[in-house]
């Protein structure tokens, strides 16, 4: 593998994001989605259905003192399984000792600490933060005395802790309270719940040694990318080892998870496997299978070891997983997961657009794949496919107003079928206000606020820039710290500045990522540094002198994008896009039937500001092509004869953009004109063609 | 509703089919089916699932014999539910006295004899008439002194019978039971079974009568249509009136559903009633909802109902019914039922070709309503309907060799996507020996049997035809019996002759239907008669002598057919077909990856003879188009650019052959290539453009 080019992720608190763009997001979640999770968390939003998350930290924290008081005259609750979700017999009157919600209901706190964290560290929040620190004391006064903590098992019976891997989500949790006791301390200096974390993960460590421990290893896959955070942060070595043998567990034979209990296997053995990615060895996995989301986490996990150890054969095993995902099951929005069933990958090409699932967590968790393949080895391929899925697949979950989120992003969308296609049922062509399965909103939160931590990575000699986000960044040089500014237009233009805001005492290197975007037609007066590309990045190295400013312009045009042909729901249609934004077609634009429409590869295109819902403004993109015209007297089958077309414009808007003008239909691939350019037409006159009002 | 126009359908012993492409089914149906469907209903069939339906019979008539014996002392067994499905907990050891199979194992034999009583009428077979009186017998043995008679209650207890209409197939038997018995009088004289049908719809009539009766009605019809076929058959005007209640009581709130049993109900009130057309008192149904095959098992008791009783509420919901399946809701296929959730219509203008349903008894019964509407009113646009299902939908069902049988009938098949995407698994991309429920097989194999009962009705003064059938009939007209012999070429050419066999005393009209597909082009030599023509049919009246003969030419063409722009899935895309049959594209004609084809709809077609298996010869269509290329080592997405396009040949065969030679794509709706028709090209160099070898 690459040595020698391994970056790190900047400290939250070395990042100040200024940026037209994200800070617009960042300020929506901090000031509608942390707000509306609190109430969530805390089951104070009428009429949605209860998280009972802070009610089981609060019945595991009582019950834990009372353990405490009572010492050996305790009589701890005795296991008995009550379904993934636990919902009390009477609503309106739920056990106080009891715990309710998904086994993974925990995560949700945690993940709402993390995205606290990284608000805090842009935007200081007394209240915020004092929120935090008492939800934080109820994690912790919930913890047993020898660190376990999962209020599932607290409540429910720790006779039986650790012995459902497969299914229940303790390891999951505990990766969620790692990543936001991380985040946490990084924010704030405050380590109470680091403590708590690494207690946790030292029970974790002993419980899963090697020499006569548990073999196990998670059924939902982040422990391993959490442990190698917590390695990161703490420097504890046993907490990177602990994330090694899960990782080197899997695929053993016979699999841990029909031995771990009694029980006889649910699936055939592929399915079961698949669905976990518990089927290989990992370093013998190639192809991306099972659960989308688990499987973005343990690439993840995968990659974090491979840049940590520099094990050949994990790197080969992330590329080739890398390669089959970008390369043959990701929706051109940087979503994955084909399949509803199993929230899954399929099989090569299978690209659906309507029954698609390209779940929010998951496009969330190929950007985690995405940067620590970047901080691997800095290709501009991780950072191209990054961008994607954080520009439509991850930014599609949320509305404009912070207030709705998507779980699935369809590509194509007609809301009669969600409808009453039982097919489609699981596609909402609205987002909704919460989940009862509530991942995703969370996690989305929790990304848009530490986007600076993807935006660059470091090494003691070099910046990387992956994506263009303004702010402004301390770098912790081998030198000393490095301060530069950005500046961005994007994803309206493409430009984007730089400017060193202290002189540097030695040579440092500048490494931008050229986009792929822009068709290499980018410019940038590098003045006297010395210069030179790799890899899709551009380097440029000197000893800065504060005030040093790199301006960067990107070539930004509407590019017509098609999909292999192998992708069968594709052929035939082509795709917008500009910059790193995939668009969309919206029944609120361009009336019903968008299947009807013919859009003209040769034909003039035309930009616009387009204003979709207060305080978001986009550049909307309008091209001309033909509308077929229907008749509903027509019969349902008649003879062939030309389609009757109209002219007709096509206006596109950007697809994290759709949905937030009341239901609609939507499409991202739309039907193309065939036939052959004719570059002699003038643009009067393909204007006119295309009914565009002059 | 229009009056005098009835017609009925031919006694089955009236008909004698010589037709080259009937005989042809029914001798497979007689050879193949009809000895392997007698195996499976003794599970005497090597490694394939036991049917246990004589099992079950032998098990009740021993406990019929025993309880006559015992009389007074006899305990009858006392119900448990078991399931909708029993198995034996040992399949090595079933228990002789338990019932197992489905709730509606019976209806299999029953069908079979149906299908029997047809072959006998077409073929006497000593053999096969012995086996099929032994079975009669068996099933008479089996009846209870009060004439109740289903196995999953006489064995499983008595004391629940009639309490679960909804979900159990009591009275789904009992259809199938008087079809049956009613088949094989007509075609035997014998009358064991009709008797036992007899004392079982008497019992019914007892128990569900208005006053004190049970007030329900069948969870799957088809009791509707066999009890006033049984009236028919009978003259018992009991058996209509009880069909009319059973029509009569649908829709009645609080539904019955709900009260047969104190259980509360299982789904959001819509959706329970729809699955089972009981939302709405049937002649305020005018959307078709809910499971396929039982609403077109429904729609045939009402059409049989609005025939007889005249009742033009009835009628209007039939007609409104009849336009919304057939104009609305069908594929070109004839298949029926969108979606397998719930095996189910979904909504208007929603028929995906990849995840279809279209169940073959779903097609079979849109026979059964086609031929009811048609005998109610002789509407050209019935028969096209009724000829487009039977040789597509329907015939699909089997293959070549009689041996293998499809349940769901997609119109476009990638076997990959059928194995790997969970969405695709119930489309089988390969025939199945037999099914566990296996209702299609026995429903394909009577209908295909009975052939000449939709080809031709009559009433005392006219001859329908409806299809073109080779055979003998004999009419029972009010002057007599009217004997004509006729000869079709269908579907290979669009030749059709009728001679009469015998002087009619009387003037006696022939109405021939005009297919739809002949674009009007037809001629007949129709001498002196009186001619005109009504409805789509052509109406020739006169005293007819024999030897007089009428030699029909429908012009047969390659027609390309277009779906309504309202059709999502086939927007762009061609459907070729030719006289009543579809065509479609295989893998085994034109490799892998059809969606990469686009036809030209401008180009040459040309017709070859094609043997696609042993003695399954069609006439083939090739058309003429365009290959994209498609290259592997090219990204997932990539920068528009004209498609590279090779000149591609399109090999068709007809839709109820595909599946054939093996696994392989499939696809009915094909890519068009856009543009304008060039009428200035000769045929030679379209001929070279397609490839075409000269």
């Amino acid at each position: 593998m690459p040595v020698g080019k391994e970056s790190k992720v900047l400290p939250l608190r070395a990042i100040q994001i200024e940026d037209p763009f994200w800070s617009k997001e960042i300020d929506l979640v901090r000031r509608a989605v942390l707000p509306y999770q609190w109430r969530t968390l805390h089951d104070q939003v009428p009429g949605a259905a209860p998280s009972y998350c802070v009610h089981n930290f609060q019945a595991a924290a009582r019950l834990t003192a009372r353990q405490a008081e009572a010492g050996a005259d305790f009589t701890p609750p005795s296991f008995t399984f009550r379904g993934f979700e636990v919902l009390p017999p009477d609503p309106d009157h739920p056990d106080p000792d009891s715990f309710y919600g998904f086994v993974f209901q925990d995560s949700d706190l945690y993940k709402w600490v993390e995205a606290v964290a990284c608000a805090l560290s842009q935007h200081p929040d007394p209240d915020l933060e004092e929120k935090a620190d008492r939800l934080i004391d109820l994690v912790c006064s919930a913890q047993q005395p020898d660190g376990y903590l999962d209020t599932y098992y607290i409540l429910g019976g720790l006779d039986a802790a650790f012995t459902n891997l497969r299914d229940h989500h303790e390891l999951y949790c505990f990766g969620h309270l790692a990543e936001g006791a991380a985040a946490y301390w990084q924010a704030t200096g405050k380590d109470k719940l680091l403590r708590a974390a690494c207690r946790f993960a030292d029970l974790i460590d002993e419980r899963f040694r090697d020499d006569g421990g548990l073999q196990g290893y998670p059924g939902h896959e982040i422990a391993e990318m959490a442990l190698f955070r917590l390695y990161e942060v703490t420097g504890e070595d046993r907490y990177r080892a602990l994330a090694q043998r899960f990782l080197d567990r899997r695929g053993r034979r016979p699999y841990y998870f029909d031995t771990e209990r009694n029980e006889p296997p649910a699936a055939p053995e592929e399915l079961r496997y698949q669905y976990h990615q518990a089927h290989l060895p990992v370093r013998e996995q190639t192809e991306a299978v099972g659960h989308a989301v688990r499987a973005m986490y343990l690439y993840s996990g995968m990659a974090d070891s491979a840049r940590l150890t520099g094990d050949d054969a994990m790197w080969a095993a992330c590329r080739a997983l890398w390669r089959d995902v970008t390369g043959r099951k990701m929706y051109v929005t940087g979503g994955v997961g084909s399949t509803v069933s199993g929230e899954a990958f399929t099989f090569a090409y299978d690209l659906p657009n309507d029954t698609a699932y390209s779940e929010t967590c998951a496009a969330v968790g190929l950007v985690f794949f995405a940067r620590r393949m970047l901080q691997a080895e800095p290709r501009a391929a991780y950072a191209d496919v990054m961008e994607r899925a954080l520009y439509n697949g991850v930014l599609a979950g949320m509305s404009a107003d912070g207030e709705k989120f998507f779980y699935v992003n369809p590509l194509e969308v007609r809301p009669d079928a969600c409808e009453r296609d039982p097919h489609k049922s699981h596609v909402q062509p609205e987002r909704q206000p919460w989940f009862g399965c509530a991942c995703c909103p969370p996690n989305l939160a929790r990304l848009v606020m530490s986007v600076g931590q993807y935006a660059w990575t470091y090494n003691e000699d070099t910046l990387y820039v992956h994506l263009y986000l303004g702010g402004q960044i301390q770098v912790p040089a081998s030198h000393g710290t490095v301060t530069v500014r950005a500046e961005s237009e994007l994803p309206r233009a493409g430009n984007y500045t730089i400017r060193f805001m202290q002189d540097c005492p030695e040579e440092f290197t500048l490494a931008v990522r050229i986009p792929h975007w822009c068709g290499e037609e980018y410019s940038v007066d590098s003045g006297k540094a010395r210069r030179w590309e790799k890899d899709g990045y551009l380097y440029l190295r000197k000893r800065w002198k504060a005030g040093d400013t790199l301006e960067f312009r990107f070539w930004m045009s509407v590019r017509l994008i098609t999909a292999n042909p192998a992708v069968w729901e594709d052929a035939g249609k082509l795709c917008v896009t500009r910059g790193p934004l995939v668009y969309c077609l919206e029944e609120a634009d361009n009336g019903p039937g968008l299947h009807l429409l013919r859009l003209n590869p040769y034909g003039f295109l035309h930009l616009e500001d387009r204003e979709i819902a207060a305080g978001q403004t986009c550049v909307g993109v309008t091209a001309f092509g033909l509308r077929e015209t229907a008749s509903p007297a027509e019969p349902l089958y008649g003879l062939f004869r030309p389609s009757e077309m109209e002219p007709a414009s096509l206006r596109f808007i950007p697809y994290y953009l759709w949905a937030n003008r009341g239901r609609g239909e939507m499409r991202v691939w739309v039907a193309a004109m065939e036939g052959k350019p004719d570059p002699g037409r003038d643009i009067l006159s393909l204007l006119k063609e295309g009914g565009f009002d002059l």
